[in-house]
């Protein structure tokens, strides 16, 4: 193989493999950014529809991890039209993907009123017949002042 | 196809891929309670050795997410021998996988004479060179009393 026909077939590869990796990236973070906007407004059903059946979940005020979109589907059912955010910065949005699952985490500020909450966030996506479902959500306050 | 012959390679296929799926969830297990009993004995290089360069890392104590194995490094040198832990229970850890990216999720209990921690835990790994390794780690506090 002549050496300049192996650099751009390298250079192909690389750049193919970084066009997927950054269009995996964006699909994610706007999956996620459209339920993030649906929750803001009291609708937990955004997550939902994206969280796959086998879907694991930590947040502050669980005691142990929740199991399963039916568990899931009950909390978020308790606290349905509770929620309200008026504005949200999600900072450093970062994707790590290989090609069936991503990591996606960001920093998260809320603001409601003159109240503001900062949290961590870490979404586990995987390819689920066809569609980037989430199977792992961690959320958990940003220096919770203990 | 005949029916039956169809059935034993179903049966085959799922065996195996869910033997594959035991595996990776046992060996990602062992590596995970092997850094952890380092890190209980005030020694976080476990960790570290099995962290890749883009590891990503959420802690309760950290402003915003860590990114790159060299902050990550930095960070952990600062606490260096001042973590003991005399006994921990892993809590239902759980591997969602595919071929070559897994998502461990667990609750910890830590005791160290009469104080007892309680986290929430999600590390995402990744083959890596041929060998797993972490690229995102989330520790929180459960439950932490806001």
């Amino acid at each position: 193989m002549k050496p300049l026909f192996f650099f751009f077939l390298v250079m192909t590869f690389t750049s193919a493999y970084s066009q997927e990796n950054d269009s995996i990236s964006n699909v994610i973070i706007n999956i996620e950014k459209s339920a993030l906007e649906r929750w803001n407004k009291g609708d937990p059903s955004g997550f939902l529809e994206i969280s796959a059946k086998d879907v694991v979940y930590f947040d502050p005020f669980t005691e142990r991890r929740l199991d399963g979109l039916d568990k899931l589907t009950e909390l978020y059912k308790s606290i349905r039209r509770q929620i309200k955010v008026e504005r949200y910065e999600m900072i450093n949005p970062y994707v790590q993907a290989v090609k069936n699952m991503a990591v996606l985490t960001y920093n998260l500020v809320s603001f409601t009123g003159d109240s503001i909450h900062k949290w961590n966030c870490t979404e586990v996506y995987r390819i689920d017949h066809k569609k980037w479902k989430i199977i792992q959500t961690h959320w958990s306050l940003t220096k919770p002042g203990i």
